[in-house]
This record gives C-alpha cells, structure tokens and sequence, in this order.
C-alpha cells in the first residue's frame, strides 16, 4: 500500500462516482467551454461581491454533483474543500448550507489535488462510501487578493497567467465505477528561490518536477507507464522549465505532457498570457474535460499534477520567495 | 468504524508517540508556563518579521518534537499543519525545510482538531507509520492579519481574545504508548449569524455545542462518559453560552467543561479580556499540558474539541457572519 517515500497504492479500490464543473464566461468561450456542465456569463453570479460570487460556484458545482451522481447530502460523509482566499471565507461561505463535515484544504492551486488525494485515502480507509473532494477559484477574487483589484487595470507580464473562474467538484466512492483513483503521491515544498510573483509558473515547475519524479520513482516505472501527465497550472513559462527539469532527471514527459492551463485558453485570441491558473483550472478542466477522456478509453492511466504556489500578498511584500507544492493523483480506466 | 453521522473509532489503534510545545513571553507567564517545552521571550523569534517569526515558532516545535520522540525527519510520513495566516505562510515557510510531504489545512483555530483528525485516519488506514500534525498563531501576525496593527494601540472589547503566540505539535504513530486517539467526530459549518469579530467565542460556541452533541450521540453515551470536555478558545464568553446550548440539549457539562482559551491565561491580571485564542491555544495546550495529565491517570477519556471562526477581514468588512467549525478528538489513556 505504501509505495516508496511519498506514495500510496490503494489496495481497496476508489472509484469517481461523478463530477461537476461550472465556469465562468472566458472559460466558456475557451477551447473547453462545450465541456463543462455551466458557464455563467454573469461574473457576479447574482451575488454582491466577487467573493460570495466564488461561493455560489462552489454552491452550483456541488448541486449539480448530487444530481449527477443520485447521491444526495444525506449519503456524503465528508467534504474536503479549499479555494485561495485568505482564511478559504470562498469555501466556509460557500459550503455551509450543506452541512457536512469538513475538512478545509490549503494547498494553493495545487487543493484539488489535495483534496482528491484525502477523499482517496478516507474512502479506501473505510472512513466513507462517499466524499466531496472539490476547489473553486474567480478571477476577480484572486487578482484582488493576490495582485491589484480589477479597477487599477493594470498590465499583466506576459509571464502572468490568468485565473479561472470556476469550479471543479468530484464525488468519490467505494462503488464500481469505470474511472477509479489508484494511487497518489503527495508533495513537499519545493524552493527554488524564484521571487517573481507574476511568474508562477516559474515558482511552480521545480515543485511539479519533483513531485513526477517521485512519483515514478516510488512506483518504480519510467514516463511511458502514463499515457498523460497532466499538470495543473505551470502555463507556456513553467511548462519549458518542467520538461527540462525532468530531461536532467532522465525522464522525456514532452510527448505526453499536458498542462490544464495552457489547454484552458486560446492564449493568442483570449489574451491570457501565459495560460490559466488558480485552484479551480485543473479542478474544472478535470472535472469538465479529463475524466470523459479516461472513461472514453483515449486514456488508460494518467498522472494528474495540479500545481500550488504559495505565497500571499504579506509574503512577497516582506521579500519571501514563492515556493511551490504539487500533488499527484493516479486516475486509471477500469477497475 | 464508522459512527453515527459525523464520527469514526479506529478499529486499528493510533496513539500519541510525543508531544512539543513553545509559546511566546506572555504564554510562559501565564499559570501553564512551566509546562511548554519552550518558551521565547523575544517575540520577534530572532527574525525580521511577525509572519517569519510564526514560523520559526512552527519549526522549533518540530524539531523540539523529533528530540522528544525519537523519531527523525525521514521517518516521518506526512505532516498536517496550518496557521491562521492568509494562504497558510506560516506554515509554507516554517516546515520546507524538512522536505515531508504536506497536506496544508484551515480550520481557523480548530485547525490541530482537524489536523490531528486526518493523522489518526491516515496512521490507522495504513497510510503511514509516524505522522505529525501541527498548529500555530501568533499574537502580532494574527492582529496585523485580523484586526489592527499593533502600533495603532486599539482598545479591545472585553468580549475579545488574546491569540496566542506558540505552535504544539504532535507525533501520531501505529507504535503503542499511553496515549491514543480512539476516535474523532469531524464538524459541520454552523453560523448563528452573529457578526462581531471581536466577541468571536460567541462565533464558535454554536459549532462547539454541535458537535459536542453529534459526538455523545454518534457514541451512544452522555457527558458522563468524559472526565473533560475540553474547547479550544471560545473564552469566558463563549463557554457561558456553550453551556447554555448544550443544557438546551438535554447535556449538563458545566462540572467537567474546560476552555484551553480560560486557562492558558490569567484574564485578571494578564488583561487578557476574556481569554487566549488561535491555533496555537489548543495546540500548545495540549501538547503542553492535557496529554499529560492523561498520561499520569488524572483524566482516562477526554473530549478534546478545537474550535474556529471563519472569518477573514474581508467577509466581515463585507457584512458577512463569522460561522464556526469545531472538530473533536477522543483521546484516552491506555492502549
């Protein structure tokens, strides 16, 4: 069960009942858009502000996910849940109407991978039949909370990524399923000293080579044993200094290599720079998209990597660094 | 396992292998001070900022916790750790230098509930062998993060709290000691729609009650079955009412109810107001002083309960509730 230094492989099966996704308008227009289950062209989901507007998300992916999966609050033993605002007021706000445990996650952009990897082991540990993994992040909450509020208009480098609005929830149980959750390595903090916080991607990359690296390592196969690796927000800069960094290790990911931010948007005509970010691009892209692949048998096995930066506004003001976090969920067809 | 609708008993045991404990000046004055391992009195921890101080609080208590139990880095799984800082800084810079796989939490100041919770599940599914879970606060983080800049010398209600400065940690193993985490009751999100950030054992004295309730229910016993219950801030304030709530449902806990917010100060002569708060309260008081009164037969079965306040300057500035969560552990002595 426990496999090398970071991971686990679950010796009782967990299976994805059923996902849900909502997005916001950018993303609905984006290659992806036919893919998610709502697109919302109101930025404020007719709410009053950016961060109740965050929660309605959460709100509606969740509904959405017990009318797809026939499983009711009732039956949902425990959510674990997580967005990127500070002291996670997105979740709390978002998340109480339902009243179920839970377990609030921060793990930057990188909680949905958090989340999942938690809900994995709690479900195959007997704890649950069935659990709520899901992260939400809105582009105007967290330029708000991370950079400038949307009034400065100020200019993005092109380094920069674009938050997503939207999230991705995921309903994992004990019950058979044709996609189930077969392992997951869980990451360190990785610091490579990058300060730029206009460059996650940058900040991110060491955190995700490391964390395939393990992965690999600690189940003891190369990069042909994935037919995707698939991370969660590093964009075209990150993405360039993953596949190096994993060529020095000896691994070549770039032919199978997929990063949910770059896919997210048309980078040239959605002016995105470059590519989406926040907790809730890998959360929706794998909810909206990822998992139809697996059960459509494009994919066999993937190893899905959502990526973390952490930092706040406190952080890189004092002159701290911007470290990273990855998680790696295993996700195979079949069971 | 399972029990009733929010609780689980390990079928396999998880025990409590060692503890660590450092606070701030005030903290070691207060009546628990000899019982820290460690107490600072240079608030700024040897370091340039409040936030790397938390830090710094975070990381002597590990290593101060590797010295006591023996057991070192490498052997170490997993770490459960969070702060109440936006996007867990604290705790991102404190603990990457040891290299541990992390899963990052918020739970407000129930925080060492929740982490402690999700160690025991993680130790008795067979996920690992040693696992540390770890909360802290400090008193001018917290304030700069929630309230007021220490230099603008605010006056402060008597319904408010003191965040105490300090981290306890704690090493959950499969190894039998004196200690264990029979079980834990995982809390819902419960908002009595009360709005002052300033009288926040009010905030959390409702979601206190709750689980309290759901956990004598969901082990089919009544408050007899504890020798104490024990909250983790909610303060003169909030006991008052917790006990009202409870006798409401049918519970008299007023003869073995304790507060780790009462106690950790003396409210008279400290200023205190109306007691301690913050991760770090229940944390170091119970890696300080709780587990050994367990161990020395004084207490055979405790309840033990952190609780939080979801709230950030934020959602309150924004008009919203400041709802509470609590999570409850039940540690006893003996395997």
């Amino acid at each position: 069960m426990i496999k090398g230094k970071q991971s686990v492989v679950f010796d009782k099966p967990v299976y994805i009942e059923a996902v849900a996704s909502i997005v916001g308008e950018k993303e609905g227009q984006g290659p992806y858009g036919k893919y998610f289950d709502i697109v919302s062209n109101d930025p404020m989901m007719n709410t009053n502000t950016w961060e109740e507007a965050e929660s309605k998300l959460q709100e509606l992916a969740v509904d959405k996910l017990f009318d797809k999966s026939g499983i009711g609050k009732d039956d949902v033993r425990y959510m674990f849940g997580g967005d990127l605002l500070g002291q996670l007021i997105a979740t709390s706000f978002g998340l109480k109407k339902y009243e179920i445990p839970l377990f609030g996650l921060y793990g930057a952009c990188s909680t949905f991978g958090e989340g999942l990897s938690l809900a994995a082991m709690c479900v195959s540990g007997g704890y649950a039949e069935s659990v709520i993994a899901l992260a939400s992040s809105h582009f105007a909450s967290a330029e708000k909370q991370f950079r400038f509020p949307l009034e400065y208009g100020n200019q993005r480098p092109m380094a920069s990524t674009w938050t997503v609005t939207g999230c991705g929830a995921a309903m994992v149980t004990e019950r058979k399923t044709d996609v189930r959750i077969s392992g997951i390595t869980t990451g360190t903090i990785v610091d490579y000293g990058v300060k730029d916080s206009m460059n996650m991607g940058a900040c991110m990359a060491p955190a995700a080579a490391a964390l395939i690296a393990a992965n690999l390592a600690d189940m003891d196969v190369d990069e042909s044993y994935y037919d995707k690796i698939i991370t969660g927000d590093l964009g075209t800069v990150g993405q360039k200094i993953l596949i190096d960094l994993l060529r020095e290790k000896g691994y070549e990911i770039t032919n199978r290599h997929m990063d949910c931010g770059i896919e997210i948007f048309d980078g040239e005509s959605q002016n995105t720079m470059a590519g989406g970010s926040g907790c809730g691009c890998s959360a929706t892209m794998f909810c909206g998209s990822l998992i139809d692949r697996i059960r459509s048998g494009e994919w066999n096995r993937i190893l899905f990597v959502p990526t973390g930066a952490l930092l706040s506004t406190v952080s890189y003001n004092e002159g701290k660094s911007v470290p990273g976090i990855a998680h790696g969920v295993v996700i195979e067809r079949g069971v």
